[in-house]
């Protein structure tokens, strides 16, 4: 059997290398348009801050490797101009020469391109960069010298934060600009929140609800919807991906959702010989099931390898998959699987949501640090949509577990019985993911009652009262415009104080005090909400709303 | 209701503030025969070096803080000495006076206590401690002198292994006497070598199958079985525990396995009013259906919860538990979860394993670090039994999403699927766990045949051929006595070398490359299998087997 493999990255290879495991005779070919294969993708901005100090580094196999170890015909240079169904042949382009190459099965793992979308100026900018390859790493690293100042960074999803932080790194000036009203907008608004003050914190210019519409001087200048202009010496556009799918639609494959390639359980595409995997097809959303196209590194490697099974008449079929992804700026990690808050409402589910903020390992053990985690269920049959995280340390580990939680279908009330590595060192008792589980249930059982901190000005304005239950010095780091104050110790002895026709929302520093206060009360017969996530979090996402006195 | 609780810490602490959020009514009284309630018994190891710095920082919680905020009577030093079922009262004594309380609920979580061995001479020694509380850390602190050399551990378990590495932290020459053949017995011994393996480098002096059978000169001098004599400033007695059950005994409670005290899924002793959890309760061992002894805090936890919502009124039932623990020694971290090779033997299990080695996070980026992560499965139906890991990052990580999937009832074939989180500072594209499943698929589907490390010997013994394909290079740092060398990127030239009326055994260094020349040989109709675990393993756990030239 003759198999060409059209694209050397991820899923590409995996596809190659298991394929030889599995058919030691089979005629292997991996055509890559671009000079190098089985390159680290996931790396490439850190190899602009030297985080990742050689280039070499990101090369993880050349195709003298692969041809020694694995009898694979690696072709780089080689671009796949066309594709001829009927006639099992592809169309190659190198050298400046074209060439025929016949197949029997045909993998199409072309990856997905970077948006580039419709700017005044840009074809006429000499400075605006897109990061996929390591040609385009090069680029990035020969347009920085010794006169480079100011980096401008056009898109805030996970490749605009990690190229922000590392051209920080390197010494620029750095200023992202992001249409939607926060940054990483994967994340829901509140999460994202603690990534916007990190980036600021770290001397990032962060602008949002703002997209360019002109690229001036030959894109040394950039002009926002609000005029505002921005000097750049170098931008990068990273404002999302498209599947690369022309070959695919030249060909006469289907195709659907956004472009993406269609492909039946086993990759096959619309002919049967030929198959495609990675970024470029249109795949299963598990939680919602729903058509999705989902740009990650590890499906694409699943799907390669799973494809490779297919063709070596294994029974293998694409799961479909739930998303998850993670992204460290600065000294924040936030990671997000399943779901958001906002596509689960996308989706017409029943939501509910729960924060809670734990310490990554025993708060009495040294180096204990605040991860700040999100539930998004169902509070009647405790399904899991999603979850999302943010912190300094153990942020991958909580998202990884919930993950794998989604995957098995534990609801919320399963979390409690998890069973977690415990040491000191390495997390508590009851381990945050735990604890999620915990506040999630006292919802579903109606032990507890929430608003989200987007519903706290209605309800105030309803003439429902905030009660604040952190201690008075507490208060002198912050504290809410409009609360009654009665920190939780005093509040049995106090409890005579509160009106009880009026209906009351409680807020503590994390949650945690607020929800014995609000038990409290609920047991005095006092009509009680709590503020979900607390001050914490409502001093993040909402900064504008706290007084410093 | 009066609820009256035995045992202030872990179980009893969260039963009791549990409690009080579901009744704020509830009369609620702890009793603590110690001096320290909710204290971190998992902490005191570390303030013996001094990782915890401060004894304050052991203290969770202080009497006066429970009180004001949960209003909860907590009593130290009030230590019961009897339980009447009939009269629904206890007995007490403090400061040397007795006196009765009554109950409507009394819930025990007494815990365990040390194991004391008989040896001969134990109690005219004025050296030795076991470590529960924090009377005995105390202790202990005060047994350390500036002429305090020698200290001796007794037992490898996880106390004895923490005590072991704090104690030289501390800079006492520590020695380890284990009676089993290996340190840390709850992991496999291939694993468990690892851990010996950084004790030793950090100086520390490991005996295993050996038992401490004399104290002479006051506990100065220790006699082991072989008649090997140790000098000894500080002796820890870390021999393992066993249910504080005098109590439930003296009351006529139901005990069973070892002791443990019995309760039915409510937590219900024999007794209706008398509930138990924690350390001294039988529980159902949720892999193996069978009943079993589970000494951590986080089930501990749990249970503690879980029966204030029982006395609540809420539905609630104990589960079980599957097991899961970790431990840092030095350098190296080694955690398990679900039953070791040697536990589901025991429990007649069709037991296939499998190792594999990988980095914590991607290998191009800096700081990358191998774990080894050991599984434990049905290679029939997938199911996972369990799981071990050691590395010096990210094996808490990998066993929580292990203890998760076990949990959720992922099999083998599940683990490929599981999306983690990927960028180069978190994991890999393809994740250890995802390997893991990966490398266990192959042996469920027959693409790969594997021994384990225990099997080489026999099967050399029988006419097998151990072929390494590690490169010349490789072979510097140590090979097999006895094996045939073709490197992987030669073997498909040199096919004909081999014999094909012999079976082959393959080994590369981590089984990467062993796994893919058994697959070439297999396809060119070559018997083969494949060492598991490869050279990386068998080296540690068979180091006499090696030899370096």
């Amino acid at each position: 059997m003759k198999v060409i493999i059209i694209g050397g990255v991820a899923g590409g290879m995996s596809a190659a290398t298991r394929l030889r495991r599995l058919m030691e005779k089979a005629e292997i070919i991996v055509l890559e348009k671009g000079p190098v294969v089985s390159f680290a993708n996931c790396g490439l901005p850190y190899y602009v801050s030297g985080e990742i100090a050689e280039r070499e580094q990101l090369v993880v196999q050349t195709p003298e490797a692969l041809k020694n170890r694995f009898n694979i015909d690696v072709r780089p240079f080689h671009e796949v101009i066309a594709i001829s169904p009927e006639s099992h042949t592809v169309t190659i382009r190198t050298n400046g020469q074209e060439q025929t190459e016949s197949y029997d099965k045909l993998i199409l793992s072309p990856g997905a391109k970077p948006f580039v979308p419709t700017i005044e100026g840009l074809h006429e900018a000499s400075n605006i960069y897109s990061l996929r390859s390591i040609p385009d790493v090069d680029q990035i690293m020969a347009g920085i010298t010794s006169q480079t100042k100011h980096a401008v960074v056009i898109g805030a999803g996970f490749i605009g934060l990690e190229m922000a932080e590392n051209l920080r790194k390197r010494g620029l000036e750095v200023t992202i600009v992001e249409k939607a009203p926060q940054v990483l907008p994967s994340l829901d608004e509140e999460m994202a929140a603690f990534v916007e003050a990190e980036l600021r914190k770290q001397g990032v210019t962060v602008i949002t609800a703002q997209s360019a519409v002109r690229f001036e001087e030959v894109g040394k200048k950039i002009i926002l919807e609000n005029g505002q202009e921005l000097i750049s010496d170098l931008t990068l556009l990273s404002v999302g991906v498209a599947p690369e799918n022309h070959l695919a639609l030249e060909a006469g494959l289907d195709t659907g959702l956004r472009g993406g390639i269609l492909v039946n359980e086993h990759y096959q595409t619309s002919h049967p010989d030929i198959y495609a995997v990675g970024d470029a097809i249109v795949v299963r959303q598990q939680i919602t099931d729903t058509e999705a196209l989902i740009s990650l590194a590890s499906p694409a490697n699943r799907q390669g390898r799973q494809v490779a099974d297919v063709i070596a008449g294994l029974d293998r079929k694409n799961q479909g998959s739930i998303g998850t992804a993670i992204v460290r700026v600065f000294d924040v990690t936030a990671a997000t699987t399943g779901l958001s808050e906002r596509t689960a409402k996308l989706a017409q589910l029943p939501v509910s949501v729960v924060h809670i903020t734990g310490k990554d390992h025993a708060g009495y053990f040294p180096g204990a640090t605040d991860i700040t985690l999100k539930l998004i269920f169902n509070a009647e049959t405790g399904e899991i949509y999603g979850a999302q995280g943010i912190g300094a340390k153990g942020v991958d580990k909580r998202i990884d577990i919930l993950a794998t939680a989604i995957k098995g279908k534990l609801t919320i009330f399963d979390l409690p019985e998890l069973e977690l590595t415990y040491a000191p060192p390495f997390g508590s008792a009851k381990d945050p993911v735990n604890m999620l589980g915990y506040a999630a249930m006292n919802l579903a059982e109606g032990l507890s009652e929430s608003i989200q901190w987007y519903e706290l000005e209605t309800e105030l304005a309803n003439g429902k009262v905030l009660l604040d239950v952190r201690t008075d010095e507490e208060l002198t780091r912050g504290k809410f415009k409009e609360a009654y104050h009665l920190p939780l110790n005093d509040l049995r002895q106090n409890i005579t104080q509160l009106d009880a026709d009026k209906e009351y929302i409680v807020s503590c520093h994390s949650g945690l005090r607020s929800y014995i206060a609000e038990r409290i009360l609920k047991q005095a017969n006092i009509q009680v909400k709590n503020l979900d996530g607390a001050f914490a979090l409502y001093q993040m996402v909402r900064p504008e709303a706290i007084v410093y006195v």
